[in-house]
């Protein structure tokens, strides 16, 4: 008898006949031996909505009462699931996050998980019972309701199955599991079927947001392997994992690409101590996201600095730029705009040499100019126009041997 | 310092502008100089909503899964109103009725309360914040959530005066308080500004339904005295309290009118022991709520017995009959559909003679038959037809001196 986490998110759960459907996958699951704990989000929409209810009565909705209100989206959806349960001849129990012993911070809105008393849900499990988890939420010390943020319901599973000590955590979702492109830009994109957390963090973290950075990073820490796959259908999906030698036979895992980008230019910086940390300082006080960061010298005591910024933050980097140019009497600040990421990711890479080179004469032979290059261990980002953007990722999609074959696609 | 306790129903919080206006209510409380505690129902139509939901995913709702859902709709609006006085300045902070301590059995969607540790919320209070309690539910023994049937929200509030010993318990409500008579049915009816526990429970259950029976048996029981008014304004309401003697004055506090009630007569039933009893055990097991019993004499050794019951279960009620009466060997059941029951009020009759033949008096004169007659210590109440039910209602309201002078109306 294994023990499964699976988790359902609000499009799964988005409607009545979307939670029997899920209700009669967790029951079967139940059904063929295994203990089962459901964590489900709020029915797509709903948490929308409460935002809407609470933008109508304040401003600036006090965070701590917003944890009050967004819970209610969770614990609906556990209710309706365990009496859907219920219904087919299966015995649910509901568990709100607090009750299941899900213990954070008081970081109301975003709060950290920091103990889970899983007691009361093993219990119930023990007797026999599915028990229906309100993902997304949990309590503080002070006996406050308390959610966790983006990508709340996917930790909350992890994390669950790390406390119950889970053999297996499944993350059911509305796609059939981690592609190696997006296949709406590169059609030959298929399905991975493994691949290791590393490579899972640096698909996040490139566009590819199939799940949240935390959560991954939630899983590596405590070893917790999952699996996405989709509720709609029976497909097999992508098993994430601890690296194993095996792996590395694949240089490249996949492809990712994010659009909407801008590139910032500081010309001139003055090599000094300071200047970079003083810049960075001021785009983070002024809460903007940087991505690449890339600095050359451009001539004798100064440097150029580049990175990219999403486009539509481009406004508030510039402001920010202002005045610390002025103060460390750098160069002027140039930016573009229409600018895409595109980014090679596999574990592979850090057996096999010339991956670099085969992503950049594959770009050149297609006539796309690179504009910036960034390389971590397992990484190579690159960005370019975002004219060119689908274009470049079914070349390099296609260079590594991503592309389907004829009967696979 | 007084310590008050207000409660808001569904209507006076049916909309974010309502929730608004309820919340400036709760904060001038707190402003003229009191601790506040507000005990606030869902939203009208949340709870019908939920009800939908739980219909849609299954026929027969598991009662605990039922209280996890319903649960939400209150926990909305407290999230909610804490907002809307926050933003306005004040400081609120939202309570369920597990984090206020209202401990109850375990009777699913009809829970009783048996404990209520209010720690917790009279620190809040002591702290100068304004508690926003959910109405409408508790917590069991086992950590589960519960709910508390009709009218829970009213007894909420009331046993969480008792609980905190508060100086007043206001229950907001979409009237004016507790009327001589239905304004609808007599137009001189007026407010009336005091009434006893008893008088309260007599007026609720002879069709009065401004609040649940069990609410003022509860005040009653713990000696809460409570205020019924108004949300939408700022008029005196009706105070429930402990009867005094100064209430003996008024002979007749209200006239309450019951339709849609239809009456059996079961001919010829044996003057033995069990007879009545196996009649009123088969109507119970059917559910079948029965109201005004009669019994006489027909001839010797029989007896009659007529009792009313809801026009819509009339039905239900004849089916029941069947099988008892021939068991027995009474004679044929007959019914009058079309009926009313009228109830003349007041703890004064105790001390004031020829009430009832006022009563029969003033209803002979204008012509109207009684059907049945039935008294208790504190009302009267006899059944006519229902056509001339409103005539009935305004000349016993105006021989009892209940109507408004013209400058009161």
């Amino acid at each position: 008898m294994a023990l499964i986490v699976q988790k359902y998110g609000g499009t799964s759960v988005g409607t009545t006949d979307r939670i029997k459907n899920v209700a009669k996958r967790i029951l079967e699951s139940q059904r063929q031996g295994n203990q089962v704990i459901a964590v489900v989000s709020a029915m797509s929409g709903v948490t929308n909505k409460l935002i809407d209810l609470a933008a109508a009565v304040s401003d600036k909705p006090t965070r701590r009462e917003m944890d009050v209100l967004l819970a209610t989206g969770e614990q609906t959806t556990i209710a309706l699931v365990s009496m859907a349960i219920n219904q087919m001849g299966g015995r649910a129990v509901s568990f709100t996050g607090g009750q299941a012993g899900i213990r954070t911070n008081s970081a109301h809105t975003q709060a950290r998980i920091q103990d889970i008393d899983a007691e009361s849900v093993k219990e119930r499990l023990d007797g026999g019972e599915i028990v229906i988890l309100a993902g997304f939420q949990g309590v503080s010390d002070a006996g406050r309701i308390t959610t966790l943020g983006r990508g709340g319901s996917d930790l909350t599973a992890i994390a669950m199955a790390a406390a119950v000590k889970a053999d297996l955590c499944q993350i059911f979702t509305d796609v059939d599991g981690v592609y190696t492109c997006d296949p709406r830009v590169v059609p030959k994109a298929r399905r991975i079927p493994e691949i290791s957390y590393d490579e899972m963090l640096e698909m996040a973290s490139s566009g590819s947001k199939v799940m949240q950075s935390r959560s991954v990073e939630f899983a590596k820490k405590f070893g917790v392997p999952f699996e996405v796959r989709c509720s709609m259908n029976n497909n097999p999906g992508t098993l994430v994992t601890e690296e194993h030698p095996n792996m590395e036979s694949v240089v490249i895992r996949g492809v990712s690409l994010e659009r909407n980008q801008a590139k910032v230019t500081i010309l001139d910086v003055p090599d000094t101590p300071g200047s970079a940390s003083a810049i960075f300082q001021a785009l983070g006080e002024a809460d903007v996201n940087v991505d690449m960061i890339v600095q050359n010298v451009s001539k004798e005591g100064f440097a150029k600095i580049s990175f990219t910024v999403p486009e539509d933050q481009l406004a508030a980097a510039q402001n920010a730029l202002k005045s610390v140019t002025e103060r460390i009497g750098s160069g002027p600040v140039e930016s573009l705009t229409g600018v895409a990421k595109l980014s090679a990711v596999g574990i592979g890479m850090r057996s096999h040499s010339g991956v670099a080179g085969t992503m950049f004469d594959a770009l050149a032979t297609a006539g796309i100019s690179i504009q910036m290059i960034s390389t971590s261990e397992i990484k190579i980002a690159v960005t370019i126009s975002e004219a060119e953007a689908d274009e470049a990722a079914r070349v390099v999609h296609a260079v590594f041997g991503l592309d389907a074959s004829p009967s696979e696609a």
